[in-house]
């Protein structure tokens, strides 16, 4: 069962005491906070909490105080979140307008994993490992979009070795697969379909075109949950995904099948524990040390107390380029809503718009808004340690984001106006495990929000109508 | 000379006007505007004007009214718009915090471009007509950050061929190097290094990897403003920038060379016609017909009156899958400024967040928050004809933005508010041509926003602090 309704977030007794708080905060500059208080820079930091080795997280550069993590901490305790975080985990039908589960935790639970979860996986990794060692196939293509698409690529992006060319398609447009299938021999060509209903229309019409080039050839697994059609369509095998399992947490599912095929099945074990990891600290960890529902917690303040439109994610590193993309779906799909999980219009915002792009290179496109723009933008800076020269970029942006200029004699394009919040995510370094429990982390992070929001962050509803006039516009102009 | 000051646009007769004309349109939705007047399709519309046949600019889904445009024009009037059109289009300094032109026009007036422009671009077509006829070299790497790598990375990515592999390397981490030059021999690999100042730290620290991977080969071209490091360094050629190209601005110049090697120079040669297509209309068209006018009225609008933070650019074309990243640094570091030309701080909005993904990934992933988010996001729908699909699909797109739904008796979940403004680019193919037109388009409303909220658009003073903070944490740990 899921916990009872609990109303607006904004008739919470904390949500006054905040918002009355925030107040106090405009004529507030983080220079002051660190002029005055020496002990910031450890007070606000989580460090190697337990079952997260390697992980630093420090938020002392977000315009909070003791006395507003303890009102957003009540806030969550208003609102429910220990109960809601049990009902996510056990599995209850946490998504109300479906009356579905959003189990993904259960893909990565190991050993208590669910057995078809288990069984499922196991087929993964002969698939896999097969694939990569067989050398039958040179190239791997997975025709998927959104969920389907974007967490295999990420992880392949990120981790993939050489022995697999393993390519992505979601557009609907017929040059995104012929960039795929460019200098392919369809004999050494394999494609992976992965669509949940497998009547995604991209999916769908990508997967007949890469039929008709394979000229006969029967190169398709499928990852899908309607089976018939799969087999209608002719597929090698067809690995599941279950009602529970939502587009865009999938990426631990069969979904992951391509991000196998690129980096190799072990470490996709290791992302799958990595995922575990961040269940275990996100169900277990105190609310003060808790990294997932700090960052939830800090969002909603700056979100909802301080204005902020958007918010920036920005990985140091080459290969996290593709997070920011990954982020937008998972943050805005799921907490893009305008009605709570009662029905009612919502009178405060939800999820801001996530964007951002991998540092440096952002430092040369549009930093400069970030520092002298007129409206602030709060920041996640994520450093893995890639390199000494990556780890000071990224300490320097966030200082200087924070701190600005205070010499008045330097000339006003010159100055900085300081005072625009960050937080910085450091892992020792970027392995499959950390990846794991980098995505988990955020996972859990719009979980919260959504919680404290009173919003239902699996459903995504908003996407039908779209689909609807789309068909229309081109049974029309037949 | 530059037009005298005009002081802050708040104090303008039209935005006092605009202020209180906003007002009247919080209760209207786009809906009634439609129902009431069917000749709105055709009058928010211009097409095919002089000199641009087949563009088509739709901007009848934007919450704009005849007297909404009038008060804008007079805005732009107020503001000096075609004073500061002729001081930028003749080579003015309005560059005025560090007293240069921004003449990237001159780049693409053909026969009539200074003559060390078209000496330039004749070096450019020898070399890369060279490369892409001899065969020596089967891959070609540009290393360059921000301006240097956006612009040539956008064409290629669009237009290329597969005459040469041409990759791009923009991050300082080792990765992205790594990444480019994987599978590749030295032997057959050239770079070509562009940095203005050639001091870029991203730049310089992998031209000197790639210099040890190329073990002795001088297999490097520069473009550059600093031909005396260039030559230190050990290059084949230098090719000029001028200091009146500022980066963000320079695809046009030698800085294209990597993009002429991928599409083939007749092809970048069309890019630059297309260009210079662009600013003979925003020169010479009216201004309830001039296209970078309207679009940067109507973001004026959506900014500074009906509060929009942010601005979504949804190319529905696999080519321009770039493109919104082009736009990121081209909008936010022009004009994400906080202090006027006579460096005043502002308290009025400047650049919103530019943001944006491909279609029909795009909905797959953050149309959800578009559609039934709490913020209001305006869009740019680009529809280049790619496929009758994708034309559908962002024309479905921006009806369901606009028109919501409206049967009450459907699940709030599933009712979508409308009201929520678009603008369709349409461009009857993709070619270089037309890919000159639309970035000349972009460039003119950035610069057309730039005049309305004096500021300087040509600056980048932003980018400084964090360089300086990063040397320093970097000096420290040593």
């Amino acid at each position: 069962m899921n916990p009872a309704p609990t109303g607006s977030p904004a008739d919470c007794k904390a949500w006054g005491q905040l918002a009355h708080h925030a107040e106090g905060w405009r004529a507030v500059h983080l220079s002051e906070l660190f002029a005055t208080d020496v002990a910031r820079s450890v007070q606000f930091v989580v460090e190697a909490p337990a079952s997260l080795p390697g992980l630093r997280y420090d938020y002392s550069r977000q315009r909070v105080g003791a006395m507003t993590l303890r009102l957003l901490a009540n806030l969550a305790a208003e609102r429910g979140l220990p109960a809601w975080r049990d009902a996510l985990l056990s599995g209850q039908p946490v998504n109300n307008t479906e009356n579905r589960a959003a189990w993904h935790t259960a893909l990565r639970a190991g050993s208590s994993a669910p057995a078809e979860v288990r069984e499922t996986l196991q087929r993964v990794k002969n698939i896999a490992s097969k694939i990569r060692s067989e050398k039958k196939f040179k190239r791997v293509i997975n025709l998927g979009t959104g969920g389907s698409d974007l967490g295999p690529r990420l992880l392949a992006d990120a981790l993939g070795d050489n022995t697999l060319d393993v390519r992505f398609v979601s557009n609907v447009d017929p040059k995104d697969l012929g960039r795929a299938i460019e200098g392919a021999d369809p004999a050494t060509t394999l494609f992976i379909v992965a669509s949940k209903t497998f009547t995604t229309q991209e999916t769908l019409s990508n997967a007949l075109a890469a039929k008709a080039w394979l000229q006969g050839k029967n190169h398709f697994y499928a990852i899908t949950a309607n089976q018939a059609e799969a087999s209608k369509f002719g597929v090698l095998e067809v690995l599941p995904v279950w009602d529970w399992v939502n587009g865009r947490f999938s990426v631990w599912s069969a979904v992951g099948l391509a991000a196998a095929c690129a980096m190799g099945f072990e470490r996709f074990e290791e992302f799958l524990a990595g995922g575990h990891d961040m269940d275990t600290h996100f169900s277990t960890a105190n609310a003060e040390k808790n990294v997932p529902v700090l960052m939830a917690l800090i969002g909603v303040w700056n979100t909802n107390f301080l204005g902020a439109a958007t918010h920036a994610v920005l990985p140091y590193s080459n290969a996290l380029r593709l997070l920011p993309a990954y982020l937008q779906q998972l943050e805005m799909e799921s907490n893009g809503k305008r009605v709570d999980r009662e029905g009612r219009a919502i009178d405060y915002a939800t999820a801001p718009v996530v964007w951002g792009t991998e540092g440096t290179a952002s430092q040369h496109s549009f930093h400069q808004l970030l520092h002298q723009g007129t409206q602030t933008i709060p920041a996640d800076f994520i450093d893995v340690s890639a390199s000494e020269v990556l780890s000071a970029n990224a300490r320097a942006q966030s200082e200087a984001l924070a701190f600005g200029t205070t010499d008045p004699s330097v000339p006003p394009h010159k100055q900085y106006p300081g005072n625009r919040p960050s937080s910085t995510i450091e892992f020792e370094k970027l392995d499959a495990r950390n990846l794991g429990r980098l995505i988990a982390l955020y996972e859990h992070k719009v979980f919260t929000q959504g919680v404290i929001w009173n919003i239902n962050s699996f459903d995504q509803w908003g996407v039908e109508l779209g689909k609807e006039l789309a068909k229309k516009i081109l049974t029309k102009g037949k």
